[in-house]
């Protein structure tokens, strides 16, 4: 992995577990085994730029993890299940440090940084379009495919906060459930009582 | 309000809205109009004490405010889709840097600081509490009432951070929405067709 790849890798894995603010360059550089000053060698916009970088390696990391669960012809009831249980899985194994690689981050820069707050809200919109394009090859019809999709995001990502606070799983295992509940009344609508 | 009143109800706010990392001690005092010295005065733990109090206080702050929704003898179901109303309006009014008072500290916090993270642990507590309390009284069952709380807390707490990165309050009514019709089919169970 080059420098630059070194230096983004860890700054998005130290930034989704500590906070943007609360990562110094120094700690980023130990961690990326990089030189003193090549931050700003391959960054010149500094940490902000950096920061927007982290955001959309982590997004795309996170984007294509998502669309490894939910695949082309995948049975998204089944997909929902089992990307909350990998999340909860995740979690409980990283001591609760892993959740979502760039919630963190959004939370401190959305009203501070607008480079940013738009990579975040790019990276989340990058993950929601792969959920609604699923969720409409499954049948459901656009507008409900769009909310469902932002139905789950809020679950997992709220499920993230609760679980990572209490350091408990519990959340996204209830999150999940509840999740994979409106999946399936989306996909298979209840049949009439007088069908 | 005291010095010390005026400095956690600041550090609330700003730990809030940009973090607790990214808000120096300096703006905290410049806030609160306190005197240099006066944080050490009041929180001889520093930072970290003050960052668990602001969280204590931004926590039950909020607890008052889900219980004003959420009153003794409440409608369950209209009252979840008024809060989720209200927290739309409230971070359009805000220019989406009011949200959830704790959230952004939280995930900063949760692990790299044990003393923060359980304050944030038990205020997150305390909110369900209160709706495990007010489901519970409106008929439903108590495992099914703790879940319905976990649900919605995630529902809004992931919409409070996908509305503050994409500045625009439609993640929290879609998460209402949703919230309110899970609410409805737990108080009132479709009745069976052959009734």
């Amino acid at each position: 992995m080059s420098t630059r790849d070194r230096i983004v890798s860890a700054s998005t894995e130290l930034f989704g577990r500590q906070g943007y603010a609360g990562t110094g360059i120094k700690a980023i550089l130990a961690a990326s085994d990089a030189p003193f000053g090549s931050l700003y060698h391959f960054f010149p916009g500094g940490k902000e730029a950096l920061g927007a970088e982290a955001i959309r390696v982590g997004g795309a990391t996170y984007r294509e993890l998502v669309e490894a669960f939910f695949g082309v012809g995948c049975d998204v009831v089944g997909s929902t299940r089992q990307f909350f249980d990998a999340a909860a899985e995740m979690i409980e194994a990283t001591d609760f440090a892993d959740a979502c690689p760039i919630a963190t981050v959004a939370l401190e820069v959305s009203s501070v940084s607008e480079p940013m707050r738009q990579a975040a809200a790019e990276a989340f919109e990058s993950w929601l379009a792969v959920l609604r394009r699923r969720f409409g090859e499954a049948g459901i019809e656009p507008s409900r495919a769009g909310e469902l999709a932002i139905e789950l995001f809020c679950a997992l990502e709220g499920a993230f906060l609760l679980s990572r606070a209490t350091r408990d799983k519990t959340p996204i295992l209830v999150a999940g459930r509840a999740a994979t509940r409106s999946v399936e009344a989306a996909v298979r609508p209840a049949v009439p009582a007088t069908a």
